[in-house]
This record gives structure tokens, sequence and C-alpha cells, in this order.
């Protein structure tokens, strides 16, 4: 497990041209860093307007200062700024998806719980969107798995199954928990926890997420609340 | 504007070797594809445990099906797998940064007015930080500018100014509108907009995002609520 204490981040503008990342990558390459998440994009505001902006996160290589040293002097390199990474301030996600009203209410017990732990120096975000519709549903769980920092997933409606359920069981596959609302559909015996109550769904997903919390669901697979 | 049915989304199993990353890029470099954003990480569990993931969205280019082929070729790959983009599934991103407390209440809001827009093949997305202390918000609301996707900020608190408003500058100078609760401390003083009503101030900023409702920030910049 890497802590986030081992990760660096830094923002790289340059000139944009074709072949900067792969430029950048094989500095970092050099150095043997071990890239998490890149980000390129062009900026489309400012005074660096039409430049290309380049946002990646590595674990510690051991020489950090000699690889910055060196991607500065990459040809079309414009910058390089240092930044805390998002685990560090963004940290592990709740992501819950479903139907508005009860995504709203999962939201309102996980926000509340997190707020708690934050408070003491832990960092859980907790991030939603509503949709309708299996197919939808379906591609949006299995994206999960691909979200960076996506630590736990609530399923909150009232009927969801087929392509949904099957996804599911890719993301736990993938190592992601899911906890799912007391609803009609196969999801819940999908899930590795039942929750009746939206607002304690929220709270269970934070208190799992949490590094100081004693709640493991784990300890709790396949029961109903 | 890059719209998203001009994205596309791949990932790369491969073997586990610094350099990776150089070589995928340079694949890419050779058909000028746009990249937005690559994710790079090692495989914990199941069949692929050990290997490294890559998943990137990059803008048409015109051969995509050629790249594929050629990044399939790369020696150490070992799968080449094709996606919706996170920008379909999961869309613009609403994010709301402050008090647990009246977080959770704008989250209430813009959920349920996501939830609305999303009904009707719109994707917007809610994403939150429960956060307390100057430099804490005002490290989160600096790194917004660099989240992909954010399209919105909304703080939510009830005293909020010093470094938190200079950030607040900053991210409106990257192009991401604010709006503020209204609140004692400067923030409100630095915002597009303030508001009274959590929940309005949820429903007024996916308004904004939306691409089908008639509310824009810039007519009402300024304003209170």
């Amino acid at each position: 497990m890497i802590t986030d204490t081992d990760m660096y981040a830094l923002s790289i503008i340059t000139e944009n041209r074709a072949g900067v990342l792969r430029d950048v990558a094989t500095v970092m390459a050099n150095y043997r860093a071990n890239i998490q998440m890149i980000q390129q994009s062009i900026i489309t505001s400012g005074p660096n307007t039409g430049k290309a902006y380049l946002y990646f996160e590595f674990e510690e290589c051991g020489n950090h200062p000699d690889l910055i040293a060196d991607l500065a002097r990459v040809p079309s390199v414009v910058d390089v700024t240092i930044y805390p990474p998002f685990s560090r301030i963004f940290g592990s996600r709740v992501i819950i998806i479903g139907g508005g009203a009860q995504v709203a209410q999962v939201a309102l017990g996980a926000v509340n719980e997190a707020d708690r732990h934050n408070i003491r120096g832990e960092r859980i975000s907790v991030d939603t969107i509503p949709l309708v519709g299996e197919q939808n549903l379906a591609l949006a769980v299995d994206a999960v798995a691909r979200l960076p920092r996506a630590s736990i997933l609530v399923l909150a409606g009232s009927l969801m199954g087929g392509e949904v359920s099957r996804a599911v069981d890719r993301v736990r596959g993938a190592g992601i928990p899911v906890i799912a609302l007391k609803m009609a559909g196969s999801v819940p015996e999908h899930a590795d926890l039942v929750v009746t109550d939206p607002i304690q769904a929220g709270v269970f997903a934070v208190m799992h997420v949490s590094g100081k919390a004693v709640f493991d669901i784990n300890r709790v697979r396949g029961r109903e609340f």
C-alpha cells in the first residue's frame, strides 16, 4: 500500500506540439519514477493560452529534485510547478450512484460522517451521480473501477438488476466493496452489504473507508441492516 | 470546445517495467493523438496481479483503429480494451467544498437538480469534500483548477476568507466560476454569485453547468440571492 506521503504531484506547462508527453515520459523513465496519473490538456485562458498543460502524480523515486531539474530542461517546457497530490487533498473517494432522491440522502449521511473524520485529519470525499436506466447505471458502475482513488461504491435506488448486478460483480472483483440500499431487483444479492436507511448507508461507507473507524465491511459481509 | 463524442478511452495492461509509458506515448505521438488524461497503476488483485494498468482518454485522431492495433504490438502489452470516456459517463463535475452540514445541503440541491438533467440525457455529477481550516480549504480550492472535468465550484460554509479568497481568484482566473453561500469573511466578495439558501446554491450550480438550462452565471455575476 502506497501512503500519500510517498506521492508527489507536479504540473508542466509546455509548447503545444506532438511528442511532448513522449519526451517527458522518457525523462520519467530515466529516473524509474512510477507514474500514477497524468492529465494533459490545452490551456484555454490566461497568459499561457494555447500551451499544453501536463499534470502528473508519481511515487517517490529517490532523486526527484534532479528529476524535476531534468524535466525543466526538456525542449519546449515552459514551467514546472510542484503541488500536493490529489490523494493528500481529496483523499479516498466514496462513490454514490443511483436515483436522485436516494443519492442525495446517502450523500447527506456520507458528507456529514466524512466531515467528522476530516476534522481529525483524514481526507475522505463523497462523489455522486444521479442516473436512470440499466445500461447507464451499468456503465457508470463499471467505470468506478477505473476512477482514481475510488474506495467504495454505494448503489442508491429502488430497482436495480440485470446488467447492473453483473457490473457490481466486476467492480467487487476489482477490489472495490459495494453497499446497496435495500431495493427490488437482484443488486442487493450481489452487494457486500445491504442497508435500508440511506443516511446510514452513507455513514457505513465512510466508516469503511476511514483509517480511524473500527468498522470493516468484511466483518459484516452479506448482512442486512 | 471538444464534445464528448470526439473522445475515446482505452485501457492497456502491460508487463510492469520502466519505460512502458514512454513506449505507449511514442505510438500516440506517431498518430498525433491528443491525450487528455492518463492513469497508470499496478494491478493488485485478479489474474493480472502485478502487471501495469494504463488508462487514457484522447481526442479523435483520424485513424484510431490503426493506433489501437499499433498499441497492441508494443512489446510487453498484454491487452488493449476500449471504453466510453469518463466525460460520457460522469460528465461535467459540480464541486462542493466547505463545512459538512452546509456541503450536505448544497449537495441535496445539486444532486436533485442534476437528476432532472441527467434523465433528459445530460451527464452532470456532484462531487464534495467537507473540510475545515483556511489552509486546507485554500489547497482544495486551488486543486479544483487541476481536477478533470470540474465545471463550477460551490463554497459552502459560514466563515471563509484570507488565503481561501486568493484561491477563489485563482480558480476563477483558470475559467471555473465560483458560487459562495452568504457567509462571514471575504469569500463572498470574490465569488461570481452569492446565494443564501444552500439548496438553491446547488441548483444554481447545476443550472449553470447544464447545456439545456437557460441560466448563465455570467448574466447574474456579482448578484446576491
